[in-house]
């Protein structure tokens, strides 16, 4: 089985919004076993919408559209859909019901426009949306050839419509197509602290072409995911034709790996920190603010971290922490020394078990072009562990890769840490 | 004139990766003149591209496509280009040159796999590409009928098409619309403060369809934009016919606009705090970091921002701030006195002259189904002032408003202030 997506609005035509719904359904199909091979991407006119409607029909077993189904002149996908499969739309009673009644809990008058949110082509099945006004269209569709093909229609809303596959159209897929079907998995591998072309070399045999199960590599902020998918009779085989790969990513990566699936580093330094029954404390010197920010996103995990300072400017630093103006005016605010003091003095002011400083994140204002050097500094009961380096670039870009970069320090300071215990 | 943007790749098709070049490029179509009616997204498939690229030379007079050049067995464009425009490909020697020598650069050999990227319809012009070893094609197509088509296929890498655009597509894109051409061109306005259908229902005439200027509305976490978009002969008519549009949603609105095209609140406030030659410090306690981390990256508009801490729990207020152990006790960390005292420790402990707190952030581990309740206090040199509010919902998504609710608090500050000096 294939599939097209379809998203209608003058708004994605336009480019004033950016269509992710295609790409959240086409993940999803996937994960069915359904190949989608079409995107189409169709502004809010009658007979474009047919033209679309009617190609997709013609090259696709499954067509999933998005938008269209508001109460307003310019929502089309009814009428295009009905016209494109010769069928005439009906009322529906319930329909109608469900959206009044939507209406009234919100203590307003149904707008006599909202009446054609409950008109359906004809043979069509309603798919209940439990959000919204908009209900769904389940249309199956007899081709030439005795060929038959199936229409999915759903709000453009991505929560409504994110709703309304899992509750219904998810499990009407996998009914419809019965046992001929393949499970399809996939798994993530995290990794950071390699580039994505050298981390492509250090795997040679398991990136290419055809290769089953098949290895994804993407890069984002500095983050790579390996994306591992395999196909098997069902989950379980799926999932255990993975195996090898996963361990020979392992095998080959080591300490580069720092998690799977959804995992990002902050979540993983929270879950180690718990673990080590560590807190931790953070001073960002500069620019940034991130790594407060993605710590406290991070509390989901554990309550290891304690809170973080975001200082601008020599000022800062010495009245919110008292580092003493002789060393500030001896190594400068952006010194290995004043970051490892940073460390220190953090740690002690929130009382946690892990001080860690970085100075100084790059401005906004700093010259892309002139590489700066930054500092990382971890202090613990035992010492101060501090590395430096270098970045080059737009500060935007390099405000996320040195916020990772730190939060990567102290991840391989907690694996130390654990080598030395075991 | 309208125009087809054309994705080409299985990880569009397959959701591994967002398109995100077919929006951009739509938008800047539009900035031409030239209405995009339809985007197709298709997998690395001979067949399936020739079909795509048939369809689109059918129904568009501009095609612009992306994806599809690099020198492996999946990039296919420029066959499927070939193939649907009935030519045949033929080697370009100054690409070949253009490409040896980016490998010379970078110390490597070339692989004979990359003699492709230097093959082109015949009869198409090169595209330079400063930035990559793909080079883009422009090829003029004549149609039944004695109609003329244009395509222009450029690489996915969406710096490298970007500025092959800017480069080469869109002056001959101006050149060839000639005379007949209309500039259009937008304006944003942002606005802080009202939901989306309030603030609709405030702007009842303007926001319609078929109206010129048109007005569209759209939110992205509690930051409302309005694009006003109007053609005209020339750029300067395009804007003037804006100005009446633009003076009454001002009228309407009043203090609810913040800004215009890409600001955001922590921008203007710093901005402002820059006017009134004041500066600020904060404290974020509870889940966030938000506020920190948006003026930080403001920090291009002026210094006005010193710092801010962000704090997990009691202890680190009593720590950090000095709150004192008793008003914790009776008042309680999440309350309005402690927010208030907050603002006023936090100001004095940076030296600024205005200090903000917001107490508590929703955290991840709020139950999102029971309204919570926060506090935003200011201080300055004439006393505090705050405000509570409460939120409802999933934490991820309150963090970003009640960060922004924050920061409009401040706008407001700074609004009555300027109001009493003048």
């Amino acid at each position: 089985m294939n599939a097209e997506v379809i998203a209608i609005g003058d708004e994605l035509t336009s480019g004033q919004r950016l269509d992710t719904n295609s790409q959240w359904l086409s993940e999803q199909l996937g994960d069915l076993g359904i190949r989608v091979v079409f995107h189409s991407t169709v502004a809010d006119d009658l007979d474009s919408n047919v033209r679309v409607f009617l190609s997709a029909l013609d090259r696709a077993d499954i067509v999933i559209a998005t938008g269209g189904l508001g109460p307003t002149a310019d929502d089309l996908t009814r009428q295009a859909l009905a016209q494109a499969t010769g069928t005439r739309l009906v009322l529906d009673q319930d329909s109608l019901e469900h959206i009044r009644a939507r209406f009234a809990r919100s203590g307003r008058d149904m707008p006599k426009s909202n009446d054609i949110q409950a008109m359906f082509p004809e043979g069509s099945r309603v798919i209940p949306n439990p959000d919204g006004t908009a209900p769904g269209i389940d249309l199956q569709v007899n081709r030439d050839g005795g060929r038959k093909a199936r229409v999915f229609a759903l709000p453009g809303v991505p929560a409504e419509m994110r709703q309304m596959w899992d509750d219904t159209v998810a499990q009407a897929l996998r009914n419809c197509s019965g046992d001929r079907q393949q499970v399809i998995r996939h798994r993530r591998i995290k990794c950071f602290g390699a580039g994505e072309s050298h981390l492509e070399q250090m795997l040679p045999d398991l990136i290419r072409r055809g290769r089953s199960p098949s290895v994804g590599i993407t890069a984002h902020q500095a983050t790579i995911t390996l994306r591992i998918t395999a196909a098997g009779e069902t989950e379980e085989r799926a999932l255990a034709a993975m195996e090898p790969t996963i361990r020979s990513i392992h095998e080959a990566l080591g300490d580069l790996v720092f998690g799977e699936g959804d995992d990002e580093l902050h979540h993983v330094v929270t879950r180690m920190l718990v673990e080590s029954q560590a807190t931790l404390a953070t001073v960002e010197c500069g620019s940034g603010g991130l790594i407060a920010h993605w710590m406290e996103s991070a509390a989901q995990f554990g309550n290891a971290y304690l809170g973080g300072l975001t200082l601008l400017g020599q000022n800062a630093s010495r009245d919110l922490l008292d580092v003493p103006q002789s060393l500030l005016e001896s190594e400068g605010l952006v010194s290995e020394m004043v970051a490892r003091d940073m460390a220190q003095r953090v740690r002690q002011r929130f009382g946690a078990s892990w001080g860690l400083a970085v100075s100084p994140f790059p401005s906004p204002s700093t010259d892309p072009k002139a590489p700066s050097r930054y500092y990382i500094a971890m202090a613990t009961d035992t010492g101060v562990h501090s590395k430096s380096s270098t970045f080059l670039g737009h500060p935007d870009i390099w405000r996320e890769r040195s916020g990772k970069q730190a939060l990567d320090f102290v991840r391989h300071e907690l694996l130390r840490e654990r080598k030395v215990v075991s």
